[in-house]
């Protein structure tokens, strides 16, 4: 990682793990532990230290509303990533109305939304996946036909896939239920495409649409769900009313602002930090394909979001892989954090045609912190540790 | 506030609205920011960040079950007080046997555990309020009433109230229950009482116990749900599997560890804390009544959690009385943060016989950072405010 930028200056190490998690920008730890220490107030008190507060709030909101081109009110602060996906699918599916019975999640989707399935199933929905193609791309086709406009209540497609990148055609997902079922809530789960591409939920024409904080050098804790106006969505948690009644509880200030400024730090050089991460991505894929036997790209090559790269290293084991990088300072995965602890390939990669057999496939995720020796000692320690990790 | 241990040095203000958030202790923010800089790694991820980070939630796990005298594995973090009363209400009503269609809430309780009430009726229970005693204290002849033994799936009642402070008889209502219905599960909101007097779940026999971080120095959007062994809670949100799947989603390590760390605070000098504050608080309330006419004081004044003074000046406005305090650098609050937009007396000042009349009621909380000098500046405010408050 580059030094003058560092979250973390102990220690020399090469961390492109950036799919899991990132380093929180010092910047945003600055925004933090300045609420902490002098507006600590609860935004709903009726005294100064309240509208203090408040107005944290408001300007956070402004500022998620500018990088998404939407307005302040149709923000919702929560929880996280998870949280905000959770109320997205169940709000769009519980507010439908009640003739709609029917729901389509993209087989690539993170397991905070293809775990709904028997929430919705257990509320009498039929629920079924949208195939991807073996390049990782949602099956627009298969989506035309599955697609049912009489019932269909909701489609879930994720903009940026957390494994292997693959960017989705939403707009043209936005259009086609338009076309043929506008009456459809769309939810779009983008924690991993946020500040690394544009986000427009009102080109995908998107009801929902989730984000995360600590995806990009924001703090764990934290989430946005966009709701479009006049959607009616029904929140999970009931209490005190706060944000819109959709997300009750006293508001985190201090993560929200620090949200806020993550999203400010990402959004101000976003054309060119997507140009480098992009350069750095394609060097290390290539290099990475060029110079070691037998590794295969996962996912597109060009609809990928700039920071990832996974590669599927026949015949290696990839536990053996992490642990040899790990001793050379080099910290990737094998797949999403999520599924780290699970054995065999992840449903994603089985959804694009991989295998029991394909024991070796390496996530590689930059950020704006990764500099042209992280991707190239990366490189180079794969290249030696390759050979150790295919008996 | 005492300003050597004061967060807030830049302004010497009486802060003394601590029932609706605290200052963060400058310790806590300390090991928040170490962890936001150094210790940024998902606890999922197999390398040693992951290792490290996993470290920092096994830590804090244990430190807040040793608070409660609890095991480790019965402590749930979530994303607040509410989220945590939401999923303890829920979970225990819903993995009640079916036959098991009843639920009492108490009079007193916070929204987020009273508004389950359509939650519950939406699924078939029959919910019933426990009514409270004048003296805020809930009635324990009707509880026993009220309880169904073969029906009954669901007791909630609070440790210590938001607004007047009054502490429930919580070992007495679980022998109670223990006796009549040991069946139902019993749900203690115990977010006011945490640090300001001891909480011992398992001397309530409560299956789940919610706590949250900000009202004891702690930051803003972290909680805890004590959940008992073997209780069988379903979460509100899946994904991830995070938390026993009780809680999904990226941990908010920096905010777990400030939790825990305001835990060790609160906890270290808990009976010298709490014999301090109710000093300070008794003599709040016998000068507010000795020195102004036709005050009251609301709740009981023995039963009470040891930072909680909240009285009925009769005959005056309490927006005026808020107003004119703050003007002297007085901050309180006319009830709970939650309540604070809503017009005439809360839920919890009619459940204890008060009328559209009383609008002079101003509840002062105070923390372990309060002074002499703050109670006394208080009480001398609002001895010259009153009038200016009586129309």
């Amino acid at each position: 990682m580059n030094h003058s930028q560092s979250p973390t200056p102990r220690d020399p190490i090469t961390y492109l793990d950036n799919g899991a998690t990132t380093p929180v920008d010092p910047e945003v730890i600055e925004t933090m532990v300045s609420i902490l220490r002098d507006g600590f107030g609860n935004p709903s008190s009726l005294h100064r230290l309240g509208a203090e507060a408040g107005r944290v709030l408001r300007q956070a909101r402004q500022r998620v509303a500018d990088a998404l081109s939407v307005d302040p009110d149709e923000i919702v602060f929560t929880g996280g990533g998870t949280e905000a996906d959770n109320i997205g699918v169940r709000g769009a599916a519980l507010s439908a109305s009640p003739k709609r019975k029917h729901a389509l999640l993209f087989a690539l989707e993170h397991p905070a939304v293809l775990q709904q399935r028997s929430f919705l199933e257990n509320r009498g929905f039929v629920v079924e996946e949208i195939p991807s193609l073996n390049n990782g791309i949602c099956d627009l086709d298969a989506l035309e036909t599955l697609i049912r406009p009489a019932e269909t209540a909701l489609v879930a497609v994720m903009l940026a896939n957390n494994e292997i990148g693959t960017i989705q055609p939403l707009v043209e997902i936005g259009d086609l239920m338009e076309d043929q079922c506008p009456e459809a809530a769309l939810h779009v789960d983008a924690v991993q495409a946020f500040t690394k591409m544009p986000v427009r939920p009102r080109s995908y024409r998107a009801t929902t649409l989730a984000l995360a904080a600590h995806k990009f050098h924001g703090p764990k804790g934290v989430g946005v769900l966009y709701a479009r106006k006049k959607s009616r969505i029904p929140p999970l948690v009931v209490g005190g009313g706060q944000e819109r009644g959709l997300r009750p509880g006293t508001e985190n200030v201090a993560a929200i602002a620090g949200f806020a400024k993550a999203t400010q730090l990402g959004m101000e050089h976003l054309q060119t930090d997507v140009e480098r991460m992009t350069k750095l991505r394609d060097w290390l894929i290539g290099t990475l394909c060029n110079s070691i036997d037998n590794v295969v790209l996962n996912g597109d090559p060009v609809k990928r979001i700039c920071n990832n790269v996974n590669v599927n290293i026949r015949g290696a084991r990839s536990e053996i892989l992490l642990h040899a990088l790990e001793e050379r300072g080099v910290f990737v995965s094998s797949g999403s954090a999520c599924h780290a602890s699970q054995k065999g390939p992840s449903h994603v990669l089985r959804a694009i045609g991989l295998s029991e057999e394909d024991t070796g496939c390496l996530r590689i995720t930059l950020s704006r912190f990764t500099t042209e020796e992280d991707v190239r000692h990366c490189a180079d320690a794969l290249t030696q540790v390759v050979p150790e990790a295919r008996p």
